[in-house]
């Protein structure tokens, strides 16, 4: 060619056409300066991507590589970010050759100064259903462009409630005395149906539209703050929704398990520490889904691991989240859990997440707390379990009349095999949640045995999670139904007849009940006795349990009696934890109660004391 | 005094008498040159001796201490035998000054040659209660000076089951194709009445006469080995029966609990590793006795610790035993238990003893096994222990039919929790002993269920222990009657209408339950996979249950099928397992099977299999 046909075909464009790209999405959008995780790669997706380079040209960010999987428009691209990056808006540079042929923005960003504080025994949980919980704002309740609209007369189906019907009602749940809120997932679940529970996720780094904006959710933690309560993000880490973006277009062919084909996990827990578990049955539970409209993530795969990691150490920073509820724990791999929650701890020391093992069984729960040594292998991180263990021998204990193998005994029984965990003071405690039945549907509407299992968690070793509404009595069905269990806040709704915000219209054991929770969790508040001090528990006798809680600097007695009359206690069993109090304080009544030679306690009910 | 004077008081004795004593007991009677154990504490027993000193004169053999307690009749001498000790007869010399008050025969003896080997899953235990075995010995079924008679009629007396009885069956025993005699404890329980158990021993060092002398309990030991069965002891520390001799003269005001007046245990054996128990708890588990009838030993009084060692010690020595079974362990203190087995397993590294921890927890039970590095600070040196947890589940599955939660799937989870123990493989497995209802009972006399049972116990890692009787399928009660439980063994007495052990008179359900006894014990004395192959189970589905045991020599596969109808297994989830095998033989037919795209399993039966 003669430099003027060169010429001439650099005017005509006859040179092969630049390639002209179009990035659809960056996840995540921004990250900041100064994370002990400083190597953030990056998930681009637009068409035709995966054969290009990347760069970006800002102080103290560059590229470090790029990676493409099977899918042709995916590209994964690796940035490394100084601890002396200048914050603020960049791009990114999308290369065929030298030729840039897409642009995009991103963004490093300053962090906040205080990192937050996890969650711990001097906490108290308060779990949100947030769909079921208020309705801040009608105009989300059913928004264009996402499938499921709302319809509050089908129990399964969205009924309205969002970030700001939470955000509303902040202080209500301060004032019942809970320093924590875990609300279920609020991440987009753009399903046909059956979406409002939230954990058929489609989209990790985006606030369903439904209950608010990504800013709302922002300032939900702030306004939570503020009222002394740190939130708790709801994390998934084992499964998206069917409808997932990726389902459409999958970076690669072991993103989804078992091919991205359905295949159900056998639930069969036992196998990852089974030492005798046939190989296959141990993939077979964590790699099956648990349903069909649930896509089983393949956390083996290098860059579906980092996105989730990074995913969630973008929600803490971004949001200023006080905590991680990991949700279907085991069914996850579990080489990845251990990277997932020891990059989170790494980054974030004073954290806390408390993970879901659905197991009677202690020493599979045990498996996955930090320090625990394990036969398997395992190393964990996670600073806390929903003690599930405990949570069974609660509700059977209540359930059941003492005899020598059931009532009480089982439950004492069961709280002393926490040898078998590093931590025990960590695990969190609860009588009910979102997929269980209500403690009152439980106990058949017994309201005495009701408050010994509220009484229990709220003084018990540990932290107490409560689950909303059971405040004013929610009761929901007998048997395991969600949609009904997940029951709507009296008054988070207009035109509710009664509300449990401002009391109205509730009967009176519903306001006998609410006092009663108000009354001991604002008193666990400053418990420290329950916070952390020594337990030492006696073997029940005659339909009564007694333990106490001693730090020092304050003594509580609590004595559960599941008795239909009122039975008097000797003390002389109880010297040693009663030393020299001669009197002492009930706690839910205020009275003065003389320490002699016994107590009478209440008939089925719960006495909580602090001596003197 | 003037000198003749003296001497004249020197003839007529009117210098204080001579103090001239008796010593009625010295326990241990003899010990062995070579021991670790060299330091031996005899108790001597005898009128007002707990002031004299001790003076042996013998090559090697010296007094190093004596030591007195409470009671002025007992005195505690230490002895220091040489490893190159003169082994032959001696005398004890007490002094009183320098005068010699008492003399008493004592004795060093050469060691047997062969120190004996324990068990361990090559073994297979055949587990006797005397009383009820077999008669052997008409003439000693009631003994004078003892206090209950013979009374065949009482289920709970005593049918005069005898030594003789078991020396003579040896031959039976050994072949059902077990290695292990363990019969229930027969040293001398003289009670007033229900004495035939052996439990409440009034006499640790003597057997019971209307069993036989130690003579010839050294004589089954020898006779058993001769037919390849290794003898295993029945040790109670815990406690002795209340017509026991030191009842009459405590050697000390701390030799029992709770200051030798009854005070039943509280049973709660989760105190032991519970971080919370209240102490007082703690000791009314360990400190309060079983009955009135068995006074519980202190064994934290050095004295009686350094008895129940030696006792020990001689026992293994004396009889050339092949293991302990200890009762009741828990109940004892722990630090002693810990010295205890430390003690025997320093003296017989190859040694075994088997610890009863009756919980249905396999955290609470391996706390007691060697090598568990427990919360507690307890040390462990029980080689194993009874594998309650899996009897537990083994008969819950057999009696409760296949559903999510019950049915194979929770004894399938239940071995998973092997990552507890620090060796599962030296576990003792049973269906059924002494103190449970017979396995046939439990199943209501399915004898599909109840071959179901023994496959699974002589084919399941560790070590199976199998009660007498039941292979001619005595069933007993379906609740727990002990005398009837332990019913006399068909053919243990003259004229009884048919035998087990010549097979006359048995029914041909009969003769089949013992064909199939024989068949699979006598295969697995020789089935190196099952005595440590590894261990590879499937997760039960459809009513089946499969497992496999391979040892690189040797491959088996176990499919426990409990439907009432012939059941289509497909093969291809085993392939791992099955690996290239084409045919297999039936261990319990001897017929040859083709492994093709699947096997049908026998109704209600189990499929035994070597792969080719």
């Amino acid at each position: 060619m003669t430099r003027s046909a060169l010429l001439l075909c650099l005017l005509l464009s006859c040179l092969p056409p630049l390639h002209a790209a179009t990035v659809e999405r960056v996840e995540p959008e921004n990250w900041w300066v100064g994370m002990r995780h400083r190597q953030v790669e990056l998930m681009l997706h637009g068409q035709d991507i995966a054969a290009l380079q990347a760069r970006i040209a800002h102080p103290g960010v560059r590229v470090t590589g790029v990676q493409a999987l099977d899918s042709p428009n995916y590209l994964f691209v690796t940035v490394e970010i100084d601890d002396d990056a200048t914050p603020g808006a960049l791009e990114i540079e999308l290369l065929d050759g030298d030729a840039v042929a897409a642009r995009h923005p991103w963004r490093v960003d300053a962090r906040e100064p205080a990192p937050p504080r996890g969650f711990d025994a001097r906490d108290a949980i308060y779990l949100v259903t947030p769909d079921r919980f208020a309705n801040g704002d009608p105009g989300n309740d059913s928004v264009a462009g996402l499938r499921e609209a709302a319809d509050r007369a089908n129990p399964d189906g969205r009924h309205g409630g969002d970030l700001a019907g939470m955000r509303a009602q902040l202080g209500y749940i301060a004032s019942l005395g809970f320093t924590r809120l875990w609300p279920t997932p609020v991440l987009e679940n753009d399903q046909p149906g059956y979406s409002y529970h939230g954990y058929a996720i489609t989209d990790l780094y985006r606030v369903d539209p439904r209950m608010g904006s990504n800013d709302d959710y922002r300032a939900l933690s702030r306004e939570a703050r503020a009222h002394g309560i740190g939130l708790v993000m709801d994390v998934v880490l084992n499964h998206i929704g069917s409808e997932h973006w990726w389902m459409r277009d999958l970076p690669s062919r072991d993103w989804i398990n078992n091919a991205g084909r359905f295949s159900p996990t056998n639930h069969r827990r036992t196998t990852i520490q089974d030492p005798y578990a046939a190989p296959g049955d141990r993939i077979g539970f964590t790699d099956g889904w648990f349903v069909e409209t649930m896509p089983d993530l393949n956390q083996r795969q290098p860059q579906l691991a980092r996105y989730l990691i990074q995913n969630t150490l973008w929600w803490i920073e971004s949001a200023g989240l006080a905590g991680i509820r990991e949700d279907t724990f085991g069914y996850a791999d579990a080489g990845f859990l251990s990277a997932w929650a020891k990059a989170v701890m790494d980054e974030y020391p004073d954290f806390a997440m408390v993970g879901e093992e659905w197991s009677p069984n202690p020493a599979i729960v045990a498996h996955w707390q930090r320090g625990k040594a394990n036969a398997s292998g395992h190393v964990p991180h996670m600073t806390s379990m929903m003690d599930f263990p405990l949570h069974i021998a609660l509700r059977d204990a209540l359930l059941r009349p003492d005899t020598w193998e059931s009532g009480w005994t089982p439950l004492y029984e069961a709280l002393a095999n926490d040898f078998l965990y590093p931590d025990p003071q960590a695990l969190v405690m609860f009588a009910e949640n979102h997929d269980t039945t209500r403690l009152l549907a439980h106990v058949d509407g017994d309201l005495g045995l009701w408050k010994l299992g509220m009484a229990y968690i709220a003084t018990m070793r540990g932290i107490p999670q409560f689950y909303y509404g059971s405040e004013v009595l929610l009761r929901g069905p007998s048997e395991r139904r969600d949609g009904e269990l997940r029951a709507d806040m009296p008054g988070g709704w207009a035109g509710d007849a009664a509300s449990a915000f401002t009391g109205a219209g509730l009967d009176a054991r519903q306001r006998e009940a609410q006092a009663f929770v108000r009354r001991l969790f604002n008193w666990r508040r400053e418990a420290t006795a329950v916070h952390g001090g020594r337990l030492v528990h006696y073997v029940p006798e005659g339909g009564v349990y007694v333990y106490f809680r001693d730090d020092g600097a304050q003594r509580v007695m609590v004595a559960l009696n599941r008795n239909d009359s009122a039975t008097p206690l000797p003390l002389a069993r109880f010297a040693d934890s009663i030393g020299h109090a001669r009197e002492a304080t009930d706690v839910l009544t205020g009275a003065r109660l003389p320490l002699g030679e016994s107590l009478l306690l209440p008939a089925r009910a719960p006495l909580v004391l602090e001596l003197d």
